[in-house]
């Protein structure tokens, strides 16, 4: 059986959700099982509370924890023992260990991912790419999100055929089509990094390729992948992000300023929920760190258990569809694992 | 008494919504009075439907107009009798015009506004500004969102000097808060271009710089000023546009569902209006094209009258606030204006 490793000890709101999360994910998906990694005393008090197939889940003990604050590329080399290091050192080593997924700090999981994971051969920079609710109720891949700042065209090339892959695995969509994420959809817009960026593409086989696209274009979903610097893309990313949470926001505030408009809620409660539902980042899994050998996938800091239960069907789902496998031979008939690393 | 030029042949819904927009606007200030440029047969057409003081309208008749399709720098130098061009030598020419209002191409706006308008002396981009909503109901002032694609760490100095008088000058706001819009808040965040651009807001006088902000923080109304490169600046200004639009969209469509949804529409309708209307970026007006010499608002091109209306009382509540006066003010006290051209 398949087994997702998930670092019990990251993020704002673990063990406690991470390891809810977890188990509550083994409903869902009947293949894997799970091997949470942490402080065991901790986990095993969690795992107490609820009901699941004791045969689906292991623990592997770390005394170690990587905070937010420490510098990610000093504390995954001194903190071996950590739930990051140890874990992502399992899916390095064991053939059975297909997935990890972590909320903990997210340059620890980069850094972490690339050091003790590995890049698959010719992929320049990882990337990271959430799937984002869009408004024909599909999902607009943007890639990349924030793993980097500085990028150069033939980074975002890569970033084009490894999203497709992903897609392709993950989302099963035939010809998945590409923008580049710009500001303007004319050819020559966007700086030269932009404009050089739009030519490769247009060379680049394998890929749909449909031009540059806007910021607006991620949320009405007239591309399936955003190609983005990871500068750009994380502040979009973030922009789109924050209207979501305003939206809720001024929502809840405007249904609970007098007796009348709490009772309008109940009356619009269904269409509200469904508006709410779509804008929540929390159901849409975590963003999968695209071209390192394994499957690693990182949940919002703030993951409660509701999204770390999609992170990990996400990873088992990435995996069924053959994430890897797929990006490999994508490169590899691109010639692009040739070009090995930069 | 002061005036504003409408370029009453700008934007996809011209003649009709634009001169619509400018005579509403007469209900909404009575201190100025409104120049109209285009077609005047079409114009006095379109007039001839409103009730309004005939003493504040002239119009100006031109025989050309600039389409978004054109390059602008050949349309403006081409196209001298155009309603753009017209609209804007009025402007510089005389002197109780202080404002220009155009819905059309923006490439042409910003190219004839620094041709025909001229900068501010120091001023070495003008910057596109717009005023967003957010959710604490005031206005986030988003300084460049387009107009620059390309930027150094200068530019991104002087749009915060531009932005904070803007804030001051048309919002009244005392000590507006200054963040640099990046890929997250820790100093050291950015490519090279906003960590330079940091380390020179920290020293540059007369601003509240408060340090990085993400693109959430938009929304979240957490800073009163977001300074942008043009190029991500405008990725985070279309992302939340087209949040908003989905939103509106999501809600549009789980209220007609069904008779029962429709009827939970009614009980809703007073909350739907409220949140609707925050995110309406049409009554927000226009952008403002700071760093010229007088007052130049470019508004959406698929302005109706219902935007063009904010943009033109826009124009005349920056002059009443002093914007140019206080913009030159800021530029010379910081030295700025000894920098001259670059």
């Amino acid at each position: 059986m398949i087994k997702i490793v998930v670092d019990a000890m990251g993020g704002d709101n673990a063990p406690v959700e991470i390891v809810k999360g977890a188990v509550k994910a083994l409903e869902q998906r009947k293949n894997f099982s799970v091997i949470l990694t942490g402080d065991e005393a901790l986990i095993r008090a969690e795992l107490k509370q609820y009901k699941y197939d004791e045969s689906r889940v292991e623990v592997v003990h770390c005394s170690e924890v990587i905070t937010n604050e420490e510098a990610p590329t000093h504390a995954v080399r001194a903190k071996r023992d950590s739930s990051l290091v140890v874990g992502l050192k399992l899916l390095r080593e064991r053939e059975d260990v297909v997935g990890f997924v972590s909320a903990g700090s997210t340059g620890a999981v980069l850094t972490g991912g690339i050091m003790f994971v590995g890049r698959i051969k010719g992929v320049m920079r990882p990337a990271l790419c959430p799937a984002l609710p869009n408004s024909r109720g599909t999902r607009t891949l943007l890639c990349d999100c924030g793993a980097n700042a500085e990028c150069k065209p033939a980074y975002l090339a890569q970033f084009a055929v490894m999203a497709s892959a992903y897609a392709k695995a993950a989302y099963g969509m035939k010809e998945p089509r590409v923008g580049l994420l710009t500001n303007g959809t004319e050819e020559h817009k966007g700086d030269p990094l932009h404009q050089e960026a739009h030519a490769l593409l247009k060379e680049t086989g394998g890929i749909n390729f449909i031009g540059n696209i806007e910021g607006r274009d991620i949320m009405f979903g007239d591309a399936d992948i955003a190609v983005a610097d990871g500068f750009s893309g994380n502040i979009a990313l973030k922009a789109i992000e924050g209207c979501g949470k305003t939206v809720s926001e001024v929502l809840g505030r405007e249904f609970k300023k007098s007796l009348g408009s709490k009772l309008s809620y109940l009356f619009a409660k269904k269409q509200i929920g469904s508006l709410k539902k779509m804008l929540d980042y929390n159901a849409m899994g975590g963003s999968v760190f695209l071209g390192l050998k394994k499957i690693v996938i990182k949940s919002h800091g703030s993951s409660t258990a509701k999204s770390i239960t999609p992170s990990v069907v996400q990873a088992v789902d990435a995996y069924e569809g053959g994430l890897i496998n797929k990006l490999t031979e994508a490169f590899a008939e691109l010639g692009l694992a040739e070009g090995g690393d930069e």
